[in-house]
C-alpha cells in the first residue's frame, strides 16, 4: 500500500513594508501590498511533514510537539480545505490519480527556533504545507526579496530580486522577553481595519510610494534608502496598531530601547558624513530584526550586548568574533545615555542570519511523522 | 518707592483632543484645534510672582527653586517680549502709567506637584505670568472645558462649558516613573510636522469631527462618548509621535499596563450592559490621567493600587475610603491577567482631583519674591 507523504522546510519571512488587515479573512487577502525578505533556512526554518491516508479518521495537526485543535472556520481549516480543493482539480483532470482529496491528513510541523520568538512561525509553518493559498504562504514560497501584491483580484507574490542579488544583507534577531500576552495578529488586524482612522490613509497614500521606492532601493542595492523606509514603515505599522480602538501594543520598553540604540548608531554615522548602517523592524511582537550590511554586524552585536547582557555565549555562525572576545561596546561618538542597560534576559537571545532561499523539499529521512502516521518521538 | 509686583496661581490643563505641531513656533500657534480640561487648583497648581523694577539688571526666572536660563529666541524670551509689548500699548494710551515695559523683570514660579510628573507644568507656569500670548497659556486662562481654535488668523481659546456645568468629572493622575530622558515636546512637535505622513490626515480629517463630537458630549454630559473620544485621541496623538522619523515614544510599559487595566474595566461594564466608566489620556510623558465620574473613582483607585502598590498612603481628598481600608481590588468579572503587577514605585504617586477653575490672583502674603526681588528661601 502506498504512503502519500511529503516533507518540506520553509524559511521565516520578515516584512519591510507591512500589511495589516485583510479584505477577505477566509482567503487572507491583504488590504495592501507588502514587501518581505526571506531569511536563511540554515539558521531559521520550519519543517513540516504531511500525509494523507484513508485510515485517518480526521485532519490532525501537531505544532512543536503539541497537538493543536483545527477550529471550524479558522485559518488552518481554510488552508486544508483549499489544499484539498486544489488536489480535487488535479484528480478531476487525471482520473488515475489517487483520491487523496477524500482522505484525512496528518500534519506535523516543528520550528528550529523558539516559538516564543514570534517570528511569523505560523506563516512559515503553513508554507511548508505547500498549499498555495494564503498570501503569507505565497510570500514564503517565492521568498527572497518578495513583493506581495494586493491590487488585483488575486493576491500574488512577485520576486523583486533573487537571494543572489544582494547576499551582503545580514539580519540580527533580538529575541525579546515579554510577560504580556499580546493580541493575536488575526484578531488585531480586523480591529484595526474597523477602527483606525489612519489605516486607510496609510493604505491609499503611503504604502504605494514606499513599495515603489523600496523596490528600487533593493534593485540599486541602496542600503540607506532601504533602511530608512524599513524603519519608517515598521513605526507606521505600530502607529496604526496604537490608533486602533482599543489600542494594540506589540513593542515594549526593550523594543523601544533597541530603536533608540539603532537610531543613535545611525546618527553617529550620518554625523560623520556616512550613511545609515542598520535598520530595525518589528512584526506583531516585541522582537527586533536588525538588517545591516555584513560589515556592520560586528559593531551592532557589540552594541546590543553592552545594553542587553546575554546568559548564553553568542552563536557566531559567520565568525565575526573568531579571533576576539565579544565585549559590549559602542562606536566612537555614541551617546551612551540614549538607553539604560537592562538585566540579563531582557533580550533572551541573538540570532545572526542573512537573506536566504525559498522552501526546500526534504527526503524521507527528515520526515516528522512515523510509519504509524503519528509524530515521531523527539529525544 | 512703588513695588510693581503681582502673584497669581494657575491650574494644570490636560488636553482631551491633543494638538501637536505648530504653524508658528515663535507665537506657538498650533496646527489644529484642541480641547482641554482644567484641573482643580486645590490639588494642582503653579504659583508665580513677577516683579518689574528699574533696579533689576536683566530678566531672570526661577522655576521650583532653581534659576533657569532665558534663552535668546526661546519660548520664555518670546513670552516676556510679548508681555512687555502689551504693557507698552497700555503705557502709550495712558502717559501717566509707570514705564514698566522698560524695566527688567524677575519671575519666580513654583508647582505644588512634582515637576517630574510632567503635567504640562510649563503651560501652567507661563499662565501665571498673565501674558495672553501662548495658546497653552490662553487655554489655561480661560480654563474649565476649553476649546483652543486654530482655524483662524488668531489662536483663540473658547469656553465650551464652565466648571459648574459638569463638576462630577474627577481625575486620577498616575505619576509614572521613567528612567528615560524623553524628547522635549517643542522639538518633538516640529519633527512630527516635518516627517509624519499620518499627521496631516489627522489634522485635516480626524480632529475636526472629534472636536465637534466631544464638545457636544460635554454639553450633553455624555461620559460614554467623551471617554471614547478622549482615549482614541490620546492613542492617535501617540501614534503620530511613533510615525515620526526617528520615532518619539512617551508612553512606557507602565503606561501600556494602565491602558490595559482601564480597557478591561470598561469592557466589564459594557459586557454587563453598562457604559464606559473611565477614560485615560497621556500627554507628552508616561503619566496617565484617568477621567471618570466621581462614583467610579473608588473602584479605579482600588484597581490601580492592586497592580501598582504605593509606598505612601493614598491622599484621599474626597474621602473615598473614609470608613474603609484601601485594598487593591478589581470589579467582578475582571480578567486579572490583562496586566502583571508591578513593583512599588512603578507608579510613584496617585493624585485625585477634579475639574477646576481658572487662574487666581493671590495676595502679597503668597508672593514668592522677597523684598529684595529675589526668591524667598523655602523651608
Amino acid at each position: 500500500m502506498s504512503v502519500y507523504q511529503a516533507t518540506a522546510s520553509a524559511p521565516v519571512n520578515i516584512a519591510c513594508i507591512k500589511y495589516w488587515g485583510k479584505r477577505d479573512t477566509k482567503l487572507i487577502l491583504p488590504t495592501n501590498s507588502s514587501l518581505s525578505v526571506t531569511l536563511d533556512q540554515d539558521h531559521l526554518r520550519s519543517t513540516t511533514t504531511s500525509r494523507a491516508d484513508p485510515s485517518f479518521e480526521k485532519d490532525r495537526l501537531w505544532l512543536n510537539g503539541s497537538e493543536e485543535e483545527i477550529k471550524e472556520g479558522g485559518r488552518l481549516a481554510t488552508c486544508i480545505r483549499e489544499m484539498k480543493g486544489l488536489r480535487r482539480e488535479v484528480e478531476a483532470k487525471n482520473p488515475n490519480e489517487p483520491k487523496l482529496s477524500t482522505y484525512a491528513v496528518h500534519i506535523c510541523s516543528r520550528n528550529n527556533f523558539p516559538t516564543a520568538a514570534g517570528l511569523a512561525s505560523s506563516a512559515s509553518g503553513f508554507a511548508a504545507l505547500d498549499l498555495h493559498v494564503a498570501p503569507s504562504l505565497v510570500a514564503s514560497l517565492h521568498g527572497r526579496w518578495a513583493q506581495l501584491q494586493a491590487d488585483g483580484s488575486d493576491s500574488l507574490a512577485v520576486e523583486v530580486a533573487p537571494q543572489s542579488h544582494w547576499p551582503d544583507i545580514h539580519a540580527l534577531i533580538c529575541v525579546v522577553s515579554d510577560d504580556k500576552k499580546g493580541t493575536s495578529s488575526t484578531s488585531g488586524m480586523q480591529r484595526t481595519v474597523e477602527t483606525s482612522p489612519l489605516l486607510q490613509h496609510r493604505i491609499k497614500h503611503v504604502v504605494p510610494k514606499r513599495m515603489k521606492a523600496i523596490s528600487e532601493a533593493i534593485l540599486a542595492k541602496d542600503f540607506d534608502t532601504f533602511a530608512r523606509i524599513t524603519m519608517q514603515d515598521s513605526n507606521q505599522f505600530h502607529a496604526v496598531c496604537l490608533d486602533t480602538d482599543p489600542p494594540i501594543f506589540y513593542m515594549n520598553d526593550v523594543s523601544r530601547s533597541i530603536i533608540a540604540l539603532v537610531t543613535e548608531y545611525n546618527r553617529v554615522s550620518v554625523e560623520k558624513g556616512g550613511k545609515l548602517k542598520a535598520a530595525y523592524t518589528y512584526d506583531a511582537g516585541p522582537n527586533a530584526v536588525i538588517y545591516a550590511p555584513k560589515e556592520n554586524v560586528r559593531e551592532i552585536v557589540s552594541m546590543i550586548v553592552k545594553y542587553f547582557p546575554q546568559a548564553e555565549p553568542f552563536k557566531d555562525p559567520f565568525g565575526l568574533f573568531a579571533n576576539q572576545t565579544l565585549t559590549g561596546n559602542v562606536v566612537e561618538g555614541f551617546n551612551a545615555a540614549v538607553a539604560k542597560p537592562f538585566e540579563v534576559g531582557a533580550v533572551k537571545g541573538l540570532i545572526h542570519t542573512r537573506v536566504g532561499d525559498g522552501p526546500r523539499v526534504l527526503g524521507e529521512g527528515e520526515a516528522l511523522l512515523g510509519a504509524n502516521g503519528l509524530p515521531k518521538v523527539v529525544a
